[in-house]
């Protein structure tokens, strides 16, 4: 079972948490926890072996805790696998590359839809067999409508996690505000630089020596969401626009599906503008 | 206040040491565990705040806690600076790198002694105004004299950390022996790669595309103490062997400084023949 | 088209070579060189437009000049793409990985056929269709057989590149030197250190701090031949062997999909025991 | 001896500068080309082995080549090295390293003075020994000044160029443009990222995962000159913005000391807005 929780920080929070636990016969496995001395909030993350004690039993149980802690938290079992939905464009690299990892169980989510708009036929070379595919073409004059369908569809497959694999819509402030924390977004720069579109382009006209990209959860501001994951490649004078956009590839896909796994299992925890990630 | 301490994993371990410092009124600020499957051993780290509470009763109070679980654990004020002493032979920069770092106030610690198989005029751009400096000349001859000087001098000054800052000396066994965890060294390979002499030729021989140093514990067995820290870099053929050694030198100071910045802050424990390092 | 050419040393390659070019109203686009004073080879990559120039005449003129510098050399019009088999095991993110960048157009070749010891049904979630595939499972005694077949094979095909994406069978001696220089394998481990089996494990059970892969040529030296490109990822002690492999799974795909992509475009010379790649 | 062009690009600036270097006797050791397909620009990078032509002489009769096709050109001889000039304020982790490796021999450079906006005291643990010291503060009244003292000392001392080793003034554009090309600053961000003050306390704010650092040529734009090398290193929720600081100062150290090093080696070639560095 996977515990996180968030709340001002004060003395004991640990020593409760973990007592709870140990008189409930459970074993922890791995914690991490994390005091911001900036804001005074606290962050934990446990891992622990239940020994039979009941999940729906430890709920009730460690509500009462939690409200005198005032925490914000989680409880979970890994065996409860969260259902994602990936919305994607015509770059299918990384709907190819989450596609795959999740078929060879490396990414531990039911996929509950494949939304694009653009046809399925734009897919032919990714195996998407056995996904429910809704293809939700988007224009200015259709924008509203079409989000009211992708709402619609993310509560009917109660879905918990949206991933926007390199799909180039923008969502609206409203929908971003619903999806708050559960909506992973990659965008093809290092952010903060080169927001917007062909952020490649940007980069090879400023001349950087590094190119990067960012899996951030999506907020009404573009590009401006919490990270979190990030990583970055050396590039040279020889690489032309084209050259970034291959190379961004690989850097993307790694940066999402890190993102996706670590948000999966849990480890990913909202501190205001900002993530806390107890990596593995 | 940091507290670490390992021993065979039991459920309980967390919420009795966490319940220890909250009845004593400490604030944890930082905790790490770690649980070795595989050899069923248990790991942790904890930073709190001690709120007033005297560290000789914490100490001698915790003693009866940690005698009941096989704990081989320590508790620090992190004012009590670790007394170090650095060993160095002909080549400087990793000398030079911790010096200027322990002077910027980088690393935590108190320099008790540089001991080099080199003349002082060999360092004379090294700035050790202040710090006591031993020549100890190494023959095959002397090397059993010159251990023996070398041990009595740690003793002497209360060494707690020997580093190897590229000391190109083999520590006889049994001084390694004493030293155990407690004696530093900087490798430059990326081990269990290149291990022995001039590894940067090796690896030019070899045609590696990256090379590394790493920082292990000392050992009997050359190069095969437990791994804390390691780091690479990108080569190319047009790399000399040369090359290689100045781009390693860059590669060299920062795993060194890295490892014994986790080490001074008590960071590093052992686990058979690897490390569990709580990184920052 | 490119040219590439080693040969030994001696003043006026550059000049002999660019002014034939110019002569024929060629246009240099790239050009990179490497002068080995080891051995005293020379080495030399052109990409050059050739305005109309016709190949079969530029190379049996080339033929003239290459003769006089005793050069091994090629010429070659990317637009004639080579012809690559790829050989796999059970593990297949290699093969998934290598046939998805060759569907975007990343890598620029003509697969030949996928090969592999174990049956189709294997690879039901990569997109094999439109490539011819072969089943050829290997044990003790039907080895001898199947590197007959597969040989016959690599020439009705008319192959001129052979990767081996995680293909778990070991080449004899006679078929390695057969396809030396154009033979790639994906090693799952930082050579030099942990060859053979294993290599995750063997990397788990020594403790290092930084994982990697290699791609290199095959030769009849299990994991000896000349490296084409290495790359890493850094570990923790929490990473279990599995984790390793996962992780590997990514800096595999990586370096053999770069090491592949940079011999597809003539970047990778072989230099006895090393290799010389004129990057991009 | 290094030569280095760049001009638009035509045919048979390759074989015009290999013949002209062969038909004097010289032997190309290394060299590499880069051809601009977006500004039509060539630029070209050439290591030969005079062997015993006069610089002179070959100075003036290339002259008459180089100005058939309109290049700008450098011809050096290595052995009359670069004379440099450091700026350094209160933080002295780069000049301190700057400093270090001039003494051991890994950046061929004379020093022409070491210029500081702090007293000598400040950098005691420097060794600035035979090295001469210039205290030049600067306010908002003396800044002209100041600058103008600068230009002066520059110009008697023959400086070619002059770095920027943490200098925390920004120079005025007309010092600036005298500079062009010769005057190499380190800003402690990953550029375009973090413009301006306090980079890293931007970075904490933001909630970047990952820091860097980038050396630039100064141009009147502050912090958009031409880039000329950048690095990066990992960071996590735990770093606080003290913590930022301290890994930044070993990115900033690397980062500036490889592309002074490139700089000496007449590695460096502007391109408009951009660099060509042609790395080793």
């Amino acid at each position: 079972m996977i515990l996180t929780l968030s709340c001002p920080d004060q003395p004991g929070i640990v020593a409760k948490v973990s007592t709870f636990l140990f008189e409930r016969g459970c074993n922890i496995l791995d914690a991490q926890q994390f005091d911001d001395q900036e804001t005074g909030d606290f962050f934990m993350r446990v891992v622990f072996d239940p020994y039979g004690a009941d999940r729906d039993t430890l709920r009730s149980e460690f509500e009462t805790l939690a409200k005198g802690f005032s925490m914000r938290w989680t409880l979970r079992d890994p065996a409860e696998r969260y259902r994602v939905m990936i919305l994607a464009s015509k770059f299918d690299h990384c709907l190819a590359d989450l596609v795959y990892r999740w078929r060879i169980g490396e990414l531990p989510m039911d996929v509950t839809a494949i939304v694009a708009n653009h046809p399925a036929e734009t897919y032919t070379h990714v195996d998407l067999s056995g996904l429910p595919f809704h293809h939700l073409p988007v224009t200015k004059e259709t924008k509203f409508e079409q989000e009211a369908a992708l709402w619609k569809l993310i509560q009917e497959t109660q879905t918990d996690i949206v991933v926007l694999a390199r799909y180039m819509q923008v969502l609206s402030d409203g929908l971003a505000a619903k999806l708050k924390g559960r909506c992973i977004n990659i965008h093809h720069s290092f952010l903060p630089g080169f927001k917007g579109a062909k952020p490649y382009h940007q980069a090879h006209a400023r001349g950087v020596k590094v190119i990067g990209a960012s899996a951030h959860y999506v907020t009404g501001d573009l590009d401006e969401g919490p990270i979190i994951e990030q990583d970055v490649e050396r590039i040279s004078h020889r690489d032309t626009p084209e050259d970034l956009v291959r190379k961004g590839r690989d850097i993307e896909r790694r940066v999402l599906a890190r993102a996706l796994r670590w948000r999966l299992e849990d480890r990913v925890l909202l501190n205001g503008r900002k993530t806390v990630v107890f990596t593995d």
